[in-house]
């Protein structure tokens, strides 16, 4: 393996690229954030947090799907929209409770699969799409899906608790394959049973409610480390991985799996006696926990792989996603 | 005024023939929509409710904005984005907690000009927009917002409650003035005190709360008959309602009135001896309540002016909102 273009594929990734076109969106977020003082956690995470009182946080969140899928896998489009919106409210610790979504269509002959995806998704989650609004005549096809969860209060899991010294753990379900039309997915979840399915979701609520985990994101369209990017640079820190402890399945090579979305996926920091817990907890449910660095007091995060190290993000020059 | 001509622009007015194309969502949602056990109000409401324990329910609503509004002017497009939103929950006897986006922009020039009417909408109605989803290189300029609020599980106003021999109340800020550019906006918020408009919301959940209303929905694209309508086709009802008995600022004819949206303006179905107690209590918040006519076992919805009466909906015929 050639470490160097290895390296150059992660930080040239869309995936990763794309995430820093959201930065005017928290700009204007920002003023108006907390205007209501409910609002529990800062900007930049999975989902939002906002009191309920009797130490409940309601978590909310959103997602869209646009373009190619769209057109490409219409069925696949709708599925993911919801795997997206749990595995969001999933990474904060929370119960996922329901989803609405906002769609547009101009393309008739999509409609039906579409929704057909929604909903196997729906049944497969065991959480509905309770509502949404349909523009009648769009001029394109999109897919907005919003998600609202609950969780404890001072349980939940953020992008912002990773502290110096923290272990970093990838956890992920190895059991799955590539989507036939999309590579880069990697699907853990449709041909799985539903309970097993939702299981994973809860177990990741049930390690944050007994306080194994301090911080967490799922991982999403930036891959692995990407996601773990997002993780440092919300909490302000660096890290530094071993490519080699990264769980992985191996008909995959590591370009393409450092580039995957995958069903059930998360980056998380926990105390160093805490990994051993977590790793056997996950197994239960197809989850691969392990560690495969430490969190730094730095602004980048390094990769290692045999004698080699190469900086594959650092917070001033090439970040995932800055946003103050 | 031509009492027939009237009845034909209600009925043949875009925003309540545009209800219809929802059919289609609505029958999907129905196979999964209770998959988690925990919904607690049937589909077809201003919002869905999930039972959250401590006699609460969540409630999480969604609304699009797309096309001419959001490139004649976006500022505005951005604003009532939240407008509509925070009335669905009001609608429901809920508190607005939290909002969240997802953002389609093909063009940079209207994005800052969005950006600053939701900015400005938050500000006003005091409810934050905490996170969002912005497609970075979209094909069309789109705009979707989803709520969530809170509400005592045993105080939700649903469209489903209306009775037989319930007064239908007709409840709507007159303190306004039509939008200059969208002359069926009948905007009653934004030049007025915020802390008025937030007062709104809060009355309506009063009276949710104190057991005053038996059904209602807030008034949007449908205007007050169609809005009207839908709740009887809700509650499987008929009405008789008689026109001059419906609140109106007089500067404007009754077909633009009846086919405007209000910035706050509702329907309810309420018990007689409650009536009075609503007016009242309505009135020190700059909305004017009145009965306008009474819920009856048909299936239509009948308009009286003078002498004269004309059928305005039938749910077999020409229903806007039939969903089963």
């Amino acid at each position: 393996m050639n470490f160097k273009n290895l390296v150059k594929e992660i930080q040239e990734f869309k995936g990763v690229s794309r995430k820093s076109s959201i930065n005017n969106v928290i700009s204007l977020l920002e003023e108006s954030y907390n205007v209501s003082g409910d609002v529990v956690i800062e900007i930049g995470d999975d989902a939002s947090a906002i009191d309920i009182g009797n130490n409940q946080v309601m978590l909310i969140a959103a997602d869209g799907i646009w373009g190619d899928i769209m057109n490409v896998n219409p069925y696949w489009a709708g599925y993911c929209s919801v795997l997206v919106n749990v595995n969001d409210i999933a990474a904060m610790g929370g119960k996922p409770l329901a989803m609405v979504n906002i769609m547009s269509i101009s393309n008739d002959e999509i409609y039906e699969d579409l929704l057909k995806g929604i909903k196997d998704g729906c049944l497969k989650f065991g959480v509905p799409m309770v509502g949404g609004h349909l523009h009648p005549d769009g001029e394109v096809d999109s897919l907005g899906v919003a998600i609202v969860g609950i969780a404890q209060k001072d349980k939940i899991i953020t992008s912002f608790g990773a502290e110096v010294g923290d272990k970093v753990i990838v956890a992920i379900d190895l059991d799955g394959k590539p989507h036939e039309m999309f590579n880069l997915n990697w699907d853990t979840t449709y041909d799985k049973d539903s309970q097993l399915v939702r299981d994973q979701i809860t177990a990741v609520q049930y390690l944050a409610e007994h306080d194994y985990i301090k911080s967490g994101k799922d991982i999403s369209n930036p891959g692995i480390l990407g996601t773990l990017e997002m993780l440092l640079e919300t909490s302000k820190k660096g890290a530094i991985v071993n490519l080699e402890d990264i769980p992985r399945n191996e008909t995959l090579g590591w370009a393409d799996w450092l580039r995957s979305y995958p069903g059930s996926g998360f980056v998380f920091t926990a105390d160093e006696d805490k990994c051993e817990y977590i790793r056997e907890y996950l197994a239960k449910y197809s989850i691969e926990a392990a560690v495969v660095g430490e969190i730094t007091d730095s602004n980048s995060l390094y990769l290692n792989y045999a004698d080699e190290q190469a900086e594959i993000f650092n917070q001033d020059k090439n970040p995932v996603f800055i946003f103050r």
